[in-house]
């Protein structure tokens, strides 16, 4: 590593001791004087149209200060891409929890009361909560009105011409994958498989619930306090909705307690500005650990089937996906993450007839909304487990079987991109070679292996600017936000290394439109490889201009001094540094920009693009199960995720990101399961939605970090926040087929799937 | 105004109605989740050696979290140049109300309760108050060891050899001016005049009091909250008295509610630093009002003598001045004012022979600060006075008297300085057209005259940024401190003007290091001067390089596209306006960077320098007073302030600040007064310190705005936040002299002071 000095570096995290303490300062701490508090009246049914909306008798209750309905704000929709959300509803309610207004009031519980005061009418209208029975004929229409709705990126001119709802239909995108012919590959092929699976709504459970304050100055300036993820996109949909400059709208996120996805798009923040427009005073809610689960939806719930024609040296020939995608009442992120999750679903395999269809389906269940993985964890939880399907069936090694056919270096993928950088083959065998598959099998402990394949969503800009001040030191400011990530920390490391400081030296800025320059957010594993390399071109401008000042001053060519440890050197005169206040007067100020590649557009009839995405993700997980068959519980003893980084500019981080992801990934695998009962969800609190404890880790959980330099992040870095999530659920489900020989094909795998799958197994070799 | 669409516009400032709502966030107004109350423990005696400090008692009373003494804080000393300033008095207290101990607890009651329970043993010394005994052999010494004392600019390796405390004595420091020979002169005089005058201690008087508060974080970042006037120093001081990278350091001022100059240096900051340091969480302290008078300073006291020799055609041929500065216990600004000062005391007139010695001198009562004029109005109260003296004795007019001597374009100053842009004859002659100068005397009414002459503080630099959003809006970034002069608005005006958008889409940042590049700070009227100008360089910027991305994109030549209304217009089609988003993805970024003029360095035995400061401004003040032989009080009839502003980018917020400017030095002239008994102020609060109300103001204010638009600001602009208040007090006592033919020559001019010098006149012609 004497290669460099800062980065490569396994240093803790610049807030750790902060957030360890209790001392870090979350959005949610944040309080303004004469501030009020709000509540929001959220609807008790799934579909509904409101006969009578009167709020004049909480209006006039004590202590309350406004009270806000979908009469005071803009006749507009928000939308991720799809303008399909009504901020607070008029005539119709589409989902239980769906806010019908709000109140702003001098305490919490005056707000609620005049919440509960507020006289609303239903009348009750047929609902769908599953995608099956929202596209059959006839089904009750979530959006009647969706031939109008507009579909647009933010602020952007952009139209996405791949994305067409269906109208007088619930199907809000149909995302196609055509490559070669697949009812050729069938017929050609010696064996056809065919499997379907489930996966259900996990929820991301971050410690620190939404909340939003918002203050309007007089002169309608709106700042907002708020954990998004995405503070400047946020700035554009507030400052599009309320018709406002966006210089006059500024967002302000600091550092976030987790986010996961649930925080990217907004939730509060309308109704809150409209709150404090309303009172002229500013307003904060904090959602109850209840709201958090009904008014924000969790991952992504549906379920697909698979098919596959294998010739008889094991080479899959044809391949067949179809994936439904409840999509709840509005989009969200939802058209990109069932396209690119479709590109995903075949698998990381040389296929030469590949055919997908992905369905994003309106029904009246809170909206699901990104999450870590972004479609991938649930395709390939599919695929995956398809996989060992198929090589236990032709009694192939599955190793042997998904080697024969993974993606090398230069492959062409379906929808006709060259990929780059794929070091598939060698994570495979890297997580084979931990979890002893070479070895001897112990008895009673399955192995199960799957593949992690994952995209950066595409086309998107980092900015950043690097300030070096006259005694040295360095402040660096990026839109990057930090909900827990250390992207803080990497960018420190960055900023670091090119200008030859201590990473204590670096103050990191994040999570305010006004400090730092436009970013399009952390999501989708883009942080380090976007918002780095823009850091590390704003550092490199800084020292380019500090050397040149310096040159000028002391009269000598810029290679004749180096900056160093917040000093200038004379190449001559080694021992004696010279501070920069000679130099420099003010900031030296750096400015970065990275645009991100791929196009985000697709062929509407294929999926055909030229490049799909930014980057691919490549590694491969490892498991080792145990499972007691009286009570169908599963014990993990060993979990290796092999990741490629590129290259690990944090090797401590990064080890963190694959825990924290293979954690929540056997959440997602064995306890957790947002349930509804029709439209309402009833196990909204930590209760009875479990995440896992202490007591439900793995023996061992093995962070493998490959680094390939093969990333176009800075030193050739990769992102890691998703990757590792993405194949633990099918490593588990094959490791446990592997050790008691059942298949479990729905998410989660609770002890009595188990049970059950077993005692299915002895029904049938018990039948005659 | 065809030329100009945003500047050039008597808008009101952007913030009127946020803050006459009540509704401005002040620093004051800030609070932080968990924070503690500060209070300070202040010295009663002027002098005295600490014999005990014992806090163990305070310590452990109820809600004490923290106290604070010398012992925790650094072994060093602040100081604007000289390092005389201890944050906390460890052996020796210098004057009534230096901090001696500081607590934090959980309420401000606690806090000052356990200040009383600190046990400390005072041994008084010797103590003086006044220049005069403070310079006399044998006098007690404020600073023994002086000698040792750091002398050095914040930040800079810049030394001052100019600056030279007198070792061994209370003179900090002795600025002089030769020219010619001042002895030969007065020699070849006709007519030689000699007089003494003596100028008050003005306070402040901010209608917000100083206040400060301090985050530290486990890391040790340092957030400081603070009403300061340079805010970007502040965190320069603080990181240096306490050792951390300036990166760590962040001084957040938002818009401060009134500062004129007693909000420049620090003053709770490095104590509230101090006690979150050791505390371990955030604290606020907040000044009584009483306080802001004890431990902060007002405008710089002394007595000056200035005696003049006249040839026979009513032209000067010698001055000689002498002016005694009470320094109080630090020096602050005073060494660049003294200096500063001594340039102007001989008045802006051509004389060849030029004597000035100006004496800083330390004394133990509190150390003054810098005021809105710096020493200017103080030396010109002198000289004006003198002017209108001579005039009298020789039986000329006045204006006839100041026009045969004062500056033109082009002349020489005594310190060798050629000097540029002067219309001061303009402006006399049109202060006294509008005081009725050439017509008949009314019976009863005086009228006086007095000449504005300004200087701004050399060698400063200002860094701005400006940031143009996808929606063709934008935000401006400067570290140019807003604390209601209207500079904010200023900046958006220059902004809009550049770049062609409305001033209401302008967003403006002000006050906080993070989000803001270096700025010098707000001071010496050189905020429309140096921001401006980088404010306007940083809009150019930002505007080609939005021209060069939409030609390039266009496939256009840039002079073929014009930036218009936030949108870009290609030449051949002006009716169709194209949308930045097409153009600008994410912000474009425009930096601009401008370094103020002048050396800040003079001969040590002259005062000659090549250029003594940035730029000068010129103007004039004309008064009608009629004044009540009876009771002495005097009623300004008219007041004129005549002043060449180069170019009125805001010509509404020119005459506000004439107004301020003008009704703040009627003050000094007639109300206010910081009255000592010994080193003790007695008259601590608003009910025996008077400053103007509404019924002590003029029948008539009225401001004249020339343009000579011979300033080096945006658009010829100079500044304006000092000069109308330099020029009142002459003007009105010799408006006074003119009416009842009495002389004052002591600050402020009260009716006992009127009553008392018409009584001495009774006397003289009454007597033999």
């Amino acid at each position: 590593m004497a290669e460099f000095t800062a980065v490569g570096r396994p240093i803790p995290k610049l807030d750790a001791i902060d957030k360890v303490t209790g001392r870090h300062r979350y959005p949610l701490d944040v309080t303004l004087p004469g501030m009020l508090w709000g509540k929001v009246l959220r609807s008790p049914y799934p579909h509904a149209r409101i006969r009578k909306l009167d709020v004049s008798a909480s209006g006039s209750m004590p202590g309350v200060a406004a009270v806000l309905t979908w009469r005071d704000l803009p006749r507009k929709r928000l939308g991720f891409i799809i303008k399909d959300h009504d901020v607070l509803a008029s005539d119709v309610v589409r989902y239980c929890g769906e806010p019908v207004a709000a109140v702003a009031a001098e305490s919490e519980a005056a707000a609620e009361a005049a919440c509960q005061a507020i006289e609303v009418e239903y009348e009750e209208l047929p609902a769908v909560f599953e995608p099956e029975p929202a596209m059959a004929p006839g089904a009750p229409l979530v959006h009647e009105d969706l031939a109008n709705y507009e579909i647009r990126a933010v602020s952007t001119a952009a139209t996405m011409p791949f994305i067409r709802p269906q109208i007088g239909t619930n199907i809000c995108h149909h995302f196609k994958l055509r490559h070669g012919d697949v009812a050729a590959g069938f017929r050609a092929a010696r064996h056809v498989f065919e499997d379907e699976f489930s996966f259900q709504m996990v929820h991301h459970a971050a410690m620190e619930p939404h909340s939003s304050l918002a203050q309007v100055t007089p002169s309608g300036e709106v700042i907002v306090w708020s954990g998004v993820q995405a503070a400047h996109r946020a700035r554009q949909w507030l400052a599009e909705y309320f018709d406002l400059p966006q210089s006059k709208v500024r967002v302000i996120s600091l550092k976030i307690g987790g986010a996961f996805g649930g925080k990217i798009t907004l939730s509060l923040e309308p109704i809150v500005v409209g709150l404090a427009q309303k009172a002229g005073r500013p307003v904060k809610i904090v959602m109850t650990r209840a709201e958090t689960f009904i008014a924000t939806g969790g991952r992504r719930p549906g379920r697909m089937t698979v098919k596959s024609g294998v010739d008889g040296d094991g080479r899959i020939v044809a391949r067949q996906v179809k994936v439904l995608w409840n999509s709840g009442t509005v989009s969200e992120s939802g058209p990109i993450s069932a396209s690119l999750a479709a590109l995903l679903s075949p698998g990381p395999y040389r296929i030469p007839n590949v055919h997908v269809d992905s369905y994003l389906v309106y029904t009246n269940t809170i909206a699901p909304r990104a999450f870590r993985g972004l479609g991938a964890p649930q395709v390939l939880w599919g695929t995956e487990s398809h996989m060992d399907i198929i090589a236990k069936k032709l009694g192939l090694d599955p190793l042997e079987f998904r080697l024969r056919n993974a993606f090398e270096d230069g492959d062409i993928a379906p929808w006709g991109e060259r990929l780059h950088s794929v070091t598939l083959k060698e994570c495979l065998q890297r997580a084979a070679a931990e979890i002893g598959w070479y070895e001897q099998k112990t008895p009673g402990a399955g192995r199960g292996l799957s593949c992690i394949w994952k995209w950066t969503v595409p086309g998107t800009l980092s900015q950043a600017l690097v300030k070096v001040y006259e005694d040295g030191t360095v402040g660096v400011m990026t839109g990057v936000a930090d909900f827990g990530t250390g992207s803080s920390t990497i960018m420190a490391q960055i900023v670091a290394e090119e200008l030859s400081v201590d990473v204590e030296n670096v103050g990191v800025v994040v999570g305010d439109t006004e400090l730092t320059p436009y970013d399009y957010g952390s999501a989708s594993s883009r942080s380090t490889v976007h918002g780095g390399n823009a850091v590390r071109e704003a550092a490199l401008s800084a020292r380019r201009q500090i050397l040149e000042l310096a040159a000028a001053k002391l009269n000598v060519q810029p290679d004749q001094i180096e900056l160093r440890k917040g000093q200038i050197w004379l190449a001559d005169r080694p021992d004696e540094g010279l501070p920069l206040a000679r130099f420099v007067k003010g900031y030296v100020l750096g400015l970065g920009s990275f645009q991100g590649g791929g196009l985000g557009q697709f062929d509407p009839e294929t999926g055909a693009t030229p490049r799909a995405t930014h980057d691919w993700k490549w590694g491969a997980t490892g498991a080792i199960a145990e499972v007691d068959r009286g009570t169908g519980t599963v014990r993990i003893r060993r979990l290796v995720s092999v990741n490629d980084v590129g290259f690990a500019i944090n090797p401590l981080n990064v080890e963190s990101q694959i825990q924290g992801a293979v954690v929540m990934g056997l959440g997602a695998t064995f306890l957790e399961e947002v349930v509804f009962d029709g439209g309402r969800i009833v196990n909204p609190n930590f209760m009875e939605y479990m995440i896992p404890t202490a007591t439900d880790l793995p023996d061992e959980i093995v962070p493998v970090i490959i680094e390939s330099r093969k990333g176009d992040g800075p030193y050739g870095a990769k992102g890691i926040g998703e990757p590792p999530i993405v194949g633990v659920s099918p490593a588990v489900a094959n490791a446990i087929d592997d050790a008691i020989g059942v298949r479990i094909r729905e998410l989660p795998i609770t002890p009595e799937r188990v049970v059950r799958a077993l005692h299915r197994i002895a029904e049938d070799e018990g039948a005659p």
